[in-house]
């Protein structure tokens, strides 16, 4: 039986895939459905226009226009890390 | 309403405190409650009986017996990467 934390890290994982499906990787196309699907909250607070296409190129650490499973997980616990301080903040 | 992302997001979050308490760091005795907990399985598959040790001098970065929301979440990250190359060589 899976643990409390293991369940949402496997949740996680498989989201990944459910976006990747079998090339393993997120086109550009790709990580804005994901990011309009599970961050939709986070894309209408942003006050910069461009800020969907910061967040590809920062991930896009080769340049080919992949974004792998470890470049999507960064991006994930850099929000959960903002969520924490806000958080903490607020408490 | 949560995304289907944000909900495991926050609940590892969550998790966090439910072990760090109010102190907001985990000790060496809250680490490995939290291990025994939520990974019971990979400390039962390791091999090396030091194996909780090396992890948490690995996560105590300043050497001060204490393991911060940073370094809790690379450890949880580096598992879910652990995961995925499994996942991936067993499909």
């Amino acid at each position: 039986m899976q643990s409390q934390m293991e369940h949402p890290m496997e949740t996680m994982m498989f989201m990944f895939y459910r976006f990747a499906e079998d090339k393993g990787y997120l086109t550009k196309d790709d990580l804005r459905v994901l990011m309009e699907k599970e961050f939709s909250g986070f894309l209408e607070n942003q006050k910069d226009p461009l800020a969907m296409d910061k967040i590809r190129e920062d991930l896009d650490q080769c340049g080919d226009g992949k974004v792998g499973f470890h470049s999507c997980f960064s991006l994930i616990v850099r929000l959960i890390i903002a969520c924490k301080d806000y958080f903490v903040a607020h408490m």
